[in-house]
């Protein structure tokens, strides 16, 4: 209840802060009989790791991932997977200061009054870091929903700050370090990126992802629409600030005559709604965007109090993250991965002897 | 786990159908000693209702609610409050056809695939009418937090398809059918929507809604965070796709000197962050934004298929509904007052006895 | 979280209270397509209805039930089933003292501890009558699981205070106001009752409960062992103060050469296990006992004190009812299923895909 | 949903097998502020630690705890505490037989049948050896508890097989093997364990557990009852068969003038209710009592089958615990703790608020 269990039936509780000794994960509920190694996991855990361009943060963790339990002879057993990944990169500092003051935009001012205490070592629980345990369980998801469903989860770069990327070719997306589906446009987010390192200034990203060949039936009617924890999964990634499914705002002075859309025996003729009616997946793909702000530590320095109400000035110095939405794409689609296989699981529990008189209808690009 | 219960620590389970006997949610949790009794819930009942002006659906409900248990001689027991809202507009009719069509836009595609059968009347449990009891059990969650904490809730409309609704006087909200905060706009907002009938066409809107005198240190960090449960219970809103947060998807090109909101021994300067860190009020004003759908039922035709997959036409008659979003603001607000309530509680249990040696800070306008 | 609702997958919300306008529950998860109508439910209720001899307590209520909603065209719909049952035999009477004074053996000092007030009309949510909707919802369960499992539920009283009643024709067990399996043992246990009355005191007694033909692979392995569920369910019955597995207690004396039950490939030679091992259905019969304690209210005056702390004396008048025991019967059985039914939806979410080489072993009688 | 996760509030989700590399469990929602260390929670460990007499299993295990996360500065800071034991004594040995024969008593063919297939290794997660992170877990909610409210948790064997074991000096608990409140009796368990281990044969046991100065108004009045939370804690550990509370199954045979406690101003005049009324507790003693049965394996051959169905033979060879009940005690009281404390928080989530005219009552030894 304190918050850090994820999801019903394929529940991840998470664990562990930011310089610690160690993060991981339990995940209980996965389906038994799933083939399981670390080798899985570890290519999400690496899509996500920090210092493998100039343009994120140069904290150094190989973020190696161990099983501890679960799995027996390379299978999943059905009881819970315990997947720990140790801090290595903790570098000794006075924490001094930064435990009496809290940092603009971040959480400092928020869990200390909170709880009347916190961990001020690299952010603690609210670090970032927090996610690599949650795309490591997404991994096993995706891995599932694959062999099962044929499900896919593809995410990238729409946005950097005010330039913004078109989609042009999917196989671009693991070519650059931006997640972006377009090649000609890294030299200007290379340059932009550069700039703003040099400035000492962060700004913001806007990342899309999609699920595809989904299931048809996922999703509760009434709370748990499959939209609705979709939102709660999106924005509880850091820094997350806005979420959207198809159209999103863009619905705001659409017409109905544009919305809905149409259905023909050839399946959808369109996919304004993302792949949910209803709150129940139509077999489209899923159609999700989110807004990362600016990374909040950045060089200039911002007015803010320290624990006794004195005022006081925060600036960050060295290590500097100019745009955490760079990184967000392999945890977005992780987050996506296991909302679906939760749902994946709830509709068959309560669903599975439904016969039905004809196949799916196909989706709409 | 079915999806039709709201909250970890104050439950409200909702039942019912469109047009079955009865509507109603059963409340779990609320703390004992409160003074309830109809006269407080009916008022925000009201403001949702169909048929209060031209520009909203024309069904005619009462909406009475009745207290079925959980009250003793006008206090809450602390045991469940059961309320239950008869409805009264069934209009028998012959529902044969619409069993048949999947209409666009509309659950029933969904609905179907997922459970092999459907209530076709009135869209039974997929209907916006569902949002009622939700309005209901938001009233009660309103009375304990302004008793307790002094916190309220208040929403509007900020726009009405194309048509943006500037922010000018708060006590205008009161005054039209469009919950719209600016006397001067109404008059194009009527026109926009008489057109938009006359046309038997639909449009979105978009809606604000914010939590005044927030208490500071509510929601969980990592994935129960106030903003991600916020995000949930409002995509969870019949036609919401999209939601913000603060500046939402305005923090893409905005720069970290910009966002970060400074602090100051009077206060947070400035509100970017919408009332959240980390996942946890911060105490400044929750804000909050969605976007609704055009209605899906409109005047003009669209093609779908029967479920025999055969090619069909779907078009409404009759009863038309152009903006579903003129009646969201009292659904918005008491979602986000249910979120709120469920961490009040959540808090404390966890925090009871921390001590602080400083006040909370004022927030920012 | 209050406490109010029962089952994970297969959820019953319950409310009301024993004096107020109505009883009732919702359940939540039902599969859909089953059918389903008043006429299911109330057979059972009818057999834990008061009023039904002299042996039990004389309030007269018809305990009909209304079907509200998740229930279309006489089939479950897979959305929420509310069922309502009004109070009808709520006696006017001036609670004014009762309300000061706790009765002992009652709720009424820890009610009013935990909630600085109480109802205490006819015990309020404490009274037994709250079974009635699990009754109710257990009709639903058994419904499901007997249609789709062929499984079966049925309890008998095991001892009526110190007679102890051996099982001698499973038929008896409708024929007698007792639940009792033996026809010659009837008069004893009449005249047992009747002395009891005579003297205004009341006794314990045993119930047994069994679920036959059960599935294999119930139960979950660590903490929602299906026999850890069942003795959850079972202690929460009002008035039950002892829970029993298989041979229950009588394991402590036995030896490991008797107790493990033996495998052969026509099935398990023994059922001191009880049809559970490791916390999952063996396929074996479930068996359970339970003890429940001699009613609280009697004639005889006991001490107590008021909400003052001052002394005063408490002594039941008019209605008495001098073995609850007797009218547990339906009610245990109701709980089995409820438990049944939400590990059997449980159990196919993660393992509807397992297949294996061979059917399951039978059972031992 | 699987069954790994314990309580609602205070949440300890436990992973592992008994010879994988390593046992655990995350410990959520726990207060912060709290002092803690390895050494609060070690002495636990050591005390449910195998191998520590010769009338237990020899598997020789440091159960060395690790806390990885979740406390800073020796306070705990309300986030998750990942506590980690490796296993060391994992033998290398061939499972190849033990893996396709279905041990008679054990969960063999339970978690073969549930899953497909089932990590063998000493028993894998059907081990006794999963208490331990419970017993760590304990050992931490008995610290705040103790601290917060006094309580105070006590656990002793009450029979031996046949042999029952007067409870005379509290303080001899920890002074013998058996954890019995009776030195004049340790000479004839000791013979007793003799005997049965030179013939190879088990026997069950009897343990009460006891919480001392307990909050009043703890548990939920219709499903999450103190006591029906305490027997679902207790049936669900391994090996037992029967709870209960109070007097428990004694009270079939009681009078009503007999059972219910009587109250006066200097507090309750006798305990048969064991603590609880209508779920809720009075604040005198938690009273438990359960019943674990006879080691399954044993030395006597005994017939099963395997996984193809055909008949075998099991026989227990080497290593043999001829009482499993005997470590039971502390993994009881660490499960009664878990229960308290998760009530204690559940209880001020709803009625912190609650203010009463005079102090709880003082119970009744």
């Amino acid at each position: 209840m304190s918050g850090s269990t994820f999801g019903e039936l394929f529940r991840v509780t998470n664990f562990g802060e930011s310089h610690g000794p160690a993060i991981g994960c339990v995940i209980d509920g996965c389906p038994p009989g799933l083939p399981l190694s670390e080798a899985d996991i570890q290519p999400d855990l690496d899509r996500r790791r920090p210092g493998t361009s100039r343009h994120v943060t140069q904290r150094n963790e190989p973020d190696a991932v161990e099983i501890l339990s679960g799995v027996y002879e390379g299978l999943t057993t059905g009881t819970p997977i315990c997947l720990l990944i140790r801090n290595t990169d903790q570098r000794s500092k006075d924490y001094g200061n930064l435990l009496d003051t809290f940092r603009p935009g971040h959480a400092d001012y928020t869990y200390w009054r909170k709880y009347g205490l916190r961990d001020p070592r690299g952010g603690g629980r609210s670090s970032a870091r927090l996610t690599a345990p949650m795309v490591a369980a997404g991994a096993v998801a995706k891995k599932w929903l694959h062999q099962r469903h044929g499900t896919q989860f593809i995410g990238w770069m729409s946005a950097l700050g005010e330039v913004a990327i078109p989609f042009e070719d999917e196989a671009q997306i693991t070519q650059n370090a931006f997640f972006a589906p377009n090649a000609g446009i890294v030299p200007q987010l290379e340059a932009h990126m550069d700039a703003l390192r040099k400035s000492g200034n962060s700004c913001g990203a806007r990342i899309e992802v999609r699920a595809r060949h989904m299931p048809v039936g996922l999703g509760e009617p009434l709370f748990d629409k499959l939209d609705a924890d979709i939102a709660y999964a999106m924005m509880g990634i850091n820094a997350v600030k806005g979420v959207e499914i198809g159209d999103g705002f863009g619905v705001v002075p659409q017409r109905g005559t544009v919305h809905g859309d149409e259905l023909s025996p050839d399946g959808f003729r369109s996919n304004h709604a993302g792949g949910v009616l209803g709150g129940i997946s139509t077999g489209q793909d899923l159609v999700v965007s989110i807004a990362i702000k600016p990374t909040s530590s950045i060089h200039s320095p911002k007015a803010s109090i320290d624990r006794h109400g004195q005022p006081t000035v925060v600036q960050t110095h060295g290590r500097h993250d100019p745009c955490v939405g760079i990184r967000a794409t392999p945890i977005a689609e992780a987050m996506l991965a296991l909302v679906v296989m939760d749902h994946a699981l709830r509709h068959r529990a309560q669903n599975a002897d439904v016969v039905l008189p004809m196949p799916p209808i196909a989706g709409a690009a």
